[in-house]
């Protein structure tokens, strides 16, 4: 279907196309394409969430470009696409481990933090009145010293995945995560190969100021937030350490993801 | 009706058109044209359910790629179409399920199951505010010793199959079954029959992975998921083998069906 | 009115057309003339109902294509037109009669019982929301010994019939009907004629799996289904027993009646 | 206006046109045109209500074609148009004549009998999410001796009359009505009156099936049925009587009034 | 603003066009303006209020035709427009008045209630949902011996008057009553202004079954409806007196005021 | 923008044009400028309301023309827009007056009054289901001594003013005050410049009857109506005494303001 | 996206376009851009608010022109767009804030203050019936002696700067901040930082009156408002300082921002 005839059905939240298609969905999927991306990355060894948080202006505190977020103690999310979207999940994503941990008295399973996430947002691609949410997100941690990870895309689908990106660039940065990944590799090397697939656009170089990346270890079963110092070392290791911050496209929409 | 004229009618939710179709329930059909598909098939020993889950990337789990569900103990169902909602539809069998046991100390019949999720589908093709589902379920289990297999569609439909299958290529896929199902065959060949089904257009071979299988015997009345070793046995012994996982179309739509 | 004008009106579920016509409702009876035949006859020993069922695939159960059903002990309804619509019609009917005797101690009269779903019906065609019903329902039954049988259509009317067909051909049947009908014709003359009706069209044969059939006597009071032995009796004597099932049309549409 | 500059204002339900008309209630004035004609004559001695009841079908049930009611014991409705919102109203006329004895242990008056039900019609041409009601209804009865007839039209608004005609070739009927209507006629002669009304359009006679009529008389302030006999009685009298039932057109549209 | 330029702000209820026009107000003006003419007149010595109220038949009831209301045992009201709309206005008016003499002892005053009419029907001029009322109305009494005349229109503006008429021929009427008002005439003056205000179209003259009349004296503070013999008498003085009723156009719409 | 694209935004409630404008407030402003001028000036020794009230007839009671309202003892408010939507603002602020005293014992200041009715406009910009109030108020008075005056817009957007008008020939009247007012001029002037801004368009005179005057003194507090006479000497010191008043345009729009 | 096809996806509230854009949210940000800009600048001694709060008439007062308001002892926001949706946000700040101390005994943080002032700004991206709110806020404020300043859009996409603008020439002011921000700069130089932002579009000049401007100490934790004495100090001594106030645009926008 093409022009005029795709116009007719892809304004209304709620209605299949001719061919079964919902359009709204399909378009909020490219509000996920219009942010820079994020990468998770599963080893034996633990869980690897990383984000590019590159900024649209030297003046944005870096920590204010939210891209990576602690769900619980033992699990994170990271986003791409519509930052104020992504801010409602995370806040459902944390309610929902709070009460796990009150209701049973035990932290909530990765795989049901992310479906529950997941159920949630299906709602808004079947009954109007609001429109699908223009993020996906991420969701990675270890539960019983499994690690776990799963992508919640705008249709409300949870995958769980080896090794994933969302956001800006995905086939690129898949085709990567496809050629680098092992199934035993360290979680040190999970942490180089994040790096590297962040950067694997036009051969970019990074500052740590321009990443967020944090682990979750399956023996400590802890998000951890990894310094600046640690990032700095990897990216230098692998040569992918910026001199100067690139600046984003001056052009960047505001209010869309950095 | 054609062009113009059908788009008059078909982006309202709840009309008719004039020669007395509902267009979104039509559309929400071809939603689960485009998944891929699910096999049910029964035999006098049992009901087996068999569902394509090839998946669009190596990296994605195969057990994240949910087209198979244990319902309740003794009943399973199989979707194709809108991964999430058939979630929602799981779900809403799953608590019915739970609720009978509750209620009534007993397990719900696989009728009754059946029936409760496809009134539930009816209101969405009747009330505004809501588009139907795109997903079609096969639910199959035992009642008192009595293999069942149900068809859901996106009309809230019921009918009993002897077999069926649901999603893409079904015409293929029945004209399969109905050339080779007998009435008295074996649970084994009732595997064999689904397996090959779900391999029937271009001849294509499959892996254990590209999907799952279970079965509810008539003697245990039990879901039972086939592990991959037995799964490989039947495929090897019906040539079905493949070597490598055949990989699925690049070009697949994510958030709908693998 | 034809073209462009007509569309200006029918695409409202609660608007008056010009000329005074609800196009919504007669789409609906369109909707009914895409269903199957069903038909009623009434005598003096009793009332038939009787349902084409022929089914688009051998595969599916006789007994799942829902077009007869008792809604009381004394009460049976055959219904044309959109399945999972007529469903829950029946639902609507069944909570009635069992709501009677509760709360009055007696079995609900065929009249109260056809007029309580018309009234229901009517509600759909004037409110907002929703749309109508697209089925037509025969309601016979016995009441203090008198046999009743009512049309409920989709613009939510009763009308008392004396014997009547609902769906595909519905001119053809009730020219039979009307040639052949007679006021004082037996119990088992209505049971054939009721099966010549339904073959009526293009002089086709019939098995007794192709049709449901059910009488309430005057004497027992009592809704009971026709076994398959009996059918076949009544098809040989009139010549309309067909030696294989006839097939339905490939490109019948799913979800709609059989 | 005229054409599409009509169109613009003839679709919504609560909204005027420019020159201050509410063209749904006028469509819903033709619905009432569509339907057969009910006729209601005033007389010292009490009031006729008389319907045109043929039937589309010689196996519809005369009876079940409901153009008259009883409201209460001393209150009846004719009713022309949509039946199944005649039914509506006449629930809510019958609910509102109990609830007056009930509350106040008197039969309610027929002017406000009228008056409640033209209200509750009105309230269906200013609030959106429902159309207006497509039928007319003749209200008569007797209060404290004093014969009333009045008229309820799909905008809400009470008419008294001496005597009047609802539905189809209206203005045939009232000029008819207007030449033979004397002030001092008998009640007799007010049901000679009805009949020949009911006949007037193209010299046609009727038989008594094709007719309900009944009378409130102001000494037994009762509703009253008039049996076959004697409506064939007055009939023949008048040379109005005919020897078959005509039938009506092949072609009226069922849903609608017979 | 012309044509389709108006069109595209004149259909919605709560939207103003670029002029700063509510053009559904400006229509249900025009509702008002088919309607036959109220008038209104104050003197010292009382309120005046009249209405014409030929009929579109002879066979209607000349009391059946609502125009002029006690709203309260001192309080009259006059309407003009869509009659319907009129009963309901007047309805919420007589309630408030019932409600003030319940909740503070004493009879409302003629300006409290006009004011609580306009702004109920100022709510249907903002909100969406229902369409504003097709009717003005002229809301005459005497409180604490001052004799008031207010006008409440579709916007819902109250305004007070010393001479006023609503509906069809407003603006002769008006130049008629600007020419004749004495602010010192008695009220039998007033009877006569009144009379002859709504016969000064064509000069028509008038039978007293054609009009109605009441006043509310500043002595009794009772509002009084004349009775035919003293229209009579004061039409024959004036020479306004018609010999036989005329009638009123065959083609005036039903529904609307006659 | 212009023509048909601005069409495209101006019809919605509460969405934005590409420019970031919201048409209907700014057609709601012209509703404004529609209606008559009010004035307000703000002197050291207390606050001027006046109002242009010029009638469309002589016969309507001037002081029945309400465009000059006491909110509180020491608060008035002028108005200039649609009449009806100016007595609901009226009302809010009344209300609101009260509560405030009885809930803290003390007068509301004039800026919260005139600032909650503001914050009460502003929803009706931003939530659908409702249109903007078509008018814009002046609300002067004093606080503990202080003389305050503020504009309160279709918008909801507060300011406060030395001496402003609002209403049709907002600028040329806005020219007059700016050129005429001074800081620290008496009362007396205040009145003066208040009479001589209403009648500088068109350099017309002016009669007591077509104006309201108010004055809130900060010595006393309290709202008081300048009576006639005072009126009239005020207008004859400054030879804007007409001799006789001015009829407003016939062609004047009822239901607006005068 | 250009001209119609734009137009297609820019109007309703809670959809996205194909490319991903929720036109509605960027609309909103043109809405900011009408208004005249607000700076934060953050220093290590503390954080400063400054607002160019120059009015379309020399009359109204400069206080009621509000674009910098206290949300806290410790909190002040600026704002930019639509006033009156700035109004409103505020008062969702002030009651958040005190609502913090009420429940915890203790201020509100920067931060949390700012991001559910966002999370509110969110809802209405999302949901029908309201449109985006179209207003930037700057929140500044210090929490446990640490600065913080952030950034809430019509988004919902809170960002922490270290200096920003918002409104009018958002660019050239920007580029100007980025220029001379320094991380070291005192409170005093912030102050200057922030006035020249303000005047740095064609070199204007500014008076005291044209501008708010607020501190929050790092020391004091207080928000202050600096007089106008202080304001004209820092002008002169930068060489800012008009002689007289450079008056807007005549033809500036009522009710947007001035």
């Amino acid at each position: 279907m093409q022009g005029q005839q795709q116009q007719a059905y892809d304004r209304g939240i709620t209605i299949f196309s001719p061919d079964g298609r919902l359009y709204q969905v399909e378009y909020a999927r490219e509000a996920v394409k219009r942010g820079s991306p994020s990468v998770g990355v599963r080893t034996p060894e633990g869980v690897v969430l990383a984000a590019d948080k590159r900024r649209r202006s030297e003046m944005i505190e870096p920590d204010s470009v939210e891209k990576l977020h602690k769900a619980d103690g033992h699990i994170g999310i990271a986003s791409a696409g519509h930052v104020a979207d992504a801010r409602k999940l995370i806040d459902v994503a944390r309610r929902e481990a709070q009460t796990n941990r009150l209701r049973y008295g035990e932290p909530i399973t990765v795989e049901t933090l992310a479906k529950t996430v997941t159920d949630f947002v299906q709602q808004y691609t079947q009954y109007g009145g609001a429109r699908p949410f223009g993020v996906s997100l991420i969701v990675g941690g270890v539960t019983n010293g499994r690690p776990r990870l799963f992508e919640c895309d705008p249709s409300g689908t949870p995958y769980e995945w080896q090794a994933l990106s969302v956001g800006a660039n995905r086939s690129e940065i898949r085709d990567h995560l496809e050629a680098e990944y092992e199934e035993e590799m360290t979680l040190e090397d999970g942490v180089d190969l994040a790096l590297s697939a962040l950067t694997v656009v036009d051969d970019e170089e990074m500052t740590p100021e321009g990443v967020d990346l944090a682990t979750i270890d399956v023996e400590t079963e802890e998000y951890v937030q990894l310094p600046d110092e640690e990032i700095e070392a990897h990216l230098a290791e692998r040569d992918l350490l910026a001199e100067d911050e690139p600046e984003d496209d001056e052009d960047a929409e505001e209010g869309s993801e950095e």
